[in-house]
């Protein structure tokens, strides 16, 4: 194995789309590769299409996978089991106890890392975004869910079984609307872009006017970018929608500021890239209002740096970190 | 400095009285001595009793404190700076940026450290009580307030200002009732000790006959121990009460079991020592039903074990700790 590779591979296994990238130990993508997911075509054929992706990128980078990259990180949906590699279960994917890391490493001779797609997000957020310098960091991406991670000490947090982080799935108010879990009154349900999307339809049916719904879209999903343009512009069935979900997602703040005391709190995904600055605002605002002193003081509350990037460069953070482990030993 | 004693002194600083006890390293008291804490009288006079207090501690179990105590540990009301061995402020003490380590090392010439009294006492569960062997555990104190730490892979969460784990300071409603720090709907504000005692007298004003309330008492403190003893004679008022308090703690567990995926989660303090199992019982219900499979995997939510003395054996804890760091170094 090359123990002074310049480059890993980072990879963000979505539902979708399957996103591979060279990153170089300061975090700059050197080439990088998509394809679609096609997760119902099975978990082999998948992994076959994740190792073209990964080749795909390498080539494009005019690098050889086999002398120039010593490890490959995935962010992958989950639950996840890390020390098997295996995913435990995905709604997305629909897989049950697939082993990710082993199939890949046998077909690309190559050590593999995973982590979920959240955490590597925040990962990623962490060493070359947003959250750069931090030592304790909290991370939210608001997008059709919202999934959540936690840095201390420098470190993710995984917790007993693995799946700590899980900072959609709060009660905010235990008899709030239902989320897609089940659970009432998560921040999810609150506030995710499928919230958002709830709010401005019901606003509708109480007889609002509102531009995202002119023209009968009644099952249509309404895209963040959409609901940007008619918060721009002044859109007031949107305004109160988008406000509603940075409210929440305010006091879901205050309370991982009190429960985590961060130095940095890095907010992103769909909806907060759509809608920018005054989104955060709302949040930064009623988290400060929400929260002890001490755990307001010194900390910035602030907008994802990363964009679509963030988990792929994550992934490659993980798999940095595992060449780092390996040279110790 | 002795380096190999056998003996540390845990404190537990609290409001009211000071508690000081001689522990060996498998969690024994070997002996203890108690002191009103007379804050009224001011910092220095209170560091005085405290002294007095570790003196008189040490002289009941016969052992010498200049030969035979390494460290001394002291749960204190925070917030608090760690690294300084301050105490910022404390609205129970009344005292500012107040150098309880520094002036405790003066007169005793002892190594002291300090951390705030809840991380202490969960600490102290942890440790020698009913998280013992667990390596990520949460927990909680019901009492008058609510107070929680958490720990993670072994080690105290403690955050960027190391005032992390505020746990009875979570948003459970927005539109919920106020807390005694001033925010809408925390955890405390549903579930500790006064919100009961405030359920109680609510009940009370629309007409439930209750027996905690029999002799006019509206001003006087309903001790848990009052609350117990209603709950089980069947005083449908207290039940009620009781059993929103635990529906909210909860709503809280499963938040923290999502958030932090923990192996164990300790519910302790006045309220969960007096009613004991069919407390622990809803809140175990209520959050197992409210989370993630795989959070609620192999987790126990159980009742603390040290009863008043978790903080003292915790600070016990925090001194073996920094004897053990010292034999590092």
């Amino acid at each position: 194995m090359p123990q002074n590779s310049k480059y890993v591979i980072g990879v963000d296994l979505g539902g979708t789309k399957i996103y591979s990238t060279v990153v170089d130990m300061a975090g700059n993508i050197q080439a990088s590769a998509r394809k679609k997911t096609k997760a119902e075509l099975g978990f082999d054929v998948v992994v076959g299409r994740i190792a073209k992706c990964i080749k795909e990128a390498a080539d494009r980078g005019g690098i050889d996978l086999d002398t120039d990259i010593a490890t490959i990180g995935i962010g992958s949906p989950g639950p996840l089991d890390l020390d098997k590699g295996m995913i435990i279960e995905t709604p997305n994917l629909k897989w049950k106890d697939a082993p990710l890391k082993a199939r890949l490493e046998e077909i690309l001779h190559k050590k593999v890392v995973i982590d979920n797609d959240c955490n590597a997000g925040i990962l990623g957020e962490f060493a070359y975004g947003a959250g750069h310098g931090a030592q304790h960091m909290v991370g939210l991406f608001i997008g059709t869910g919202i999934g959540g991670g936690v840095i201390i000490d420098g470190k993710l947090l995984h917790g007993y079984n693995q799946n700590a982080g899980e900072l959609g799935h709060v009660i905010l108010d235990p008899n709030g609307p239902e989320c897609g879990c089940g659970v009432n009154g998560h921040l999810e349900a609150f506030a995710s872009r499928l919230a958002i999307e709830r709010e401005i339809r019901v606003a509708e049916l109480h007889g609002v006017q509102t531009a995202v719904l002119q023209n009968g879209e009644k099952t249509v999903r309404i895209r963040s970018k959409k609901i940007a343009e008619a918060f721009f512009a002044g859109d007031a069935a949107v305004i109160a929608a988008v406000e509603k979900s940075a409210l929440y997602v305010g006091y879901a703040v205050a309370n991982f500021l009190n429960i985590f005391n961060p130095q940095v709190v890095v907010i992103g995904g769909g909806v907060v890239e759509a809608i920018g600055e005054p989104y955060v605002k709302i949040v930064r605002n009623t988290a400060t209002k929400n929260v002890f002193d001490i755990a307001r003081r010194n900390v910035q509350i602030v907008k994802a740096e990363l964009g679509d990037n963030s988990a792929a460069l994550g992934a490659a953070v993980l798999a940095w970190n595992a060449v780092a482990n390996e040279k110790l030993l």
